[in-house]
């Protein structure tokens, strides 16, 4: 058993292509021993994004803090705390975090470990 | 895709033997085509608990609101907002909300969808 605070863990600098001011930490991943899927914590700064892309694997995110809108296809939803989505795999999309706020986008996003017959998922 | 605001989703009384004051919603589960983890909301009353058991999969948690306890095992750990939790399979465990608060424990918890080579999670 593991206990973690969202605010006591150094978040790192998401570094990919089409990324701006995302940062992220893994706060229940492989590297604990978790069998099917990761809890990672991510914050976006204000007028910053996440890239603008699909994958093979699915996201199920909450927003803990903040405002901003994610693009799915070619249709923006804002978001505010408390929003639970669910992105299938291969849907593209991307955050954004309003650029008139303080404190930026905060949310949790979850993926499963394993992806295409087992290889691990990025960020996991 | 799907989104849904924790805030605008009801809740259900848990149904369970050593249930007290504890209601859930699925927020993404198997009924939307979640392929691998199913992400539920719960709120505990003060002076509630969840049910103390173990089962053969995992949790993963994130404290939204509220204070209160887990007991894994013999041991207590105090809860507060922004904690997160990895309870592997088969360890025993219970939420406590404290009794001293208006609002109760509110908290996120996964499970996996399948678990023993493919059966339905209860709750997913």
């Amino acid at each position: 058993m593991l206990i973690r605070n969202l605010d006591a863990t150094p978040l790192k600098p998401v570094q990919m292509d089409g990324v701006q001011g995302a940062s992220m930490a893994v706060m229940v991943g492989r590297a604990d021993g978790a069998p099917n899927f990761a809890l990672r914590q991510f914050r976006v700064e204000p007028g910053g994004h996440t890239p603008r892309h699909a994958h093979d694997y699915e996201h199920e995110v909450v927003v803990l803090s903040g405002r901003g809108t994610i693009t799915l296809g070619e249709k923006d939803h804002p978001l505010r705390p408390g929003d639970v989505l669910y992105v299938p795999a291969n849907e593209t999309h991307q955050f954004r975090s309003a650029p008139d706020q303080n404190d930026g986008l905060r949310f949790i996003c979850l993926v499963p470990v394993s992806r295409n017959c087992g290889d691990p998922t990025p960020g996991s």
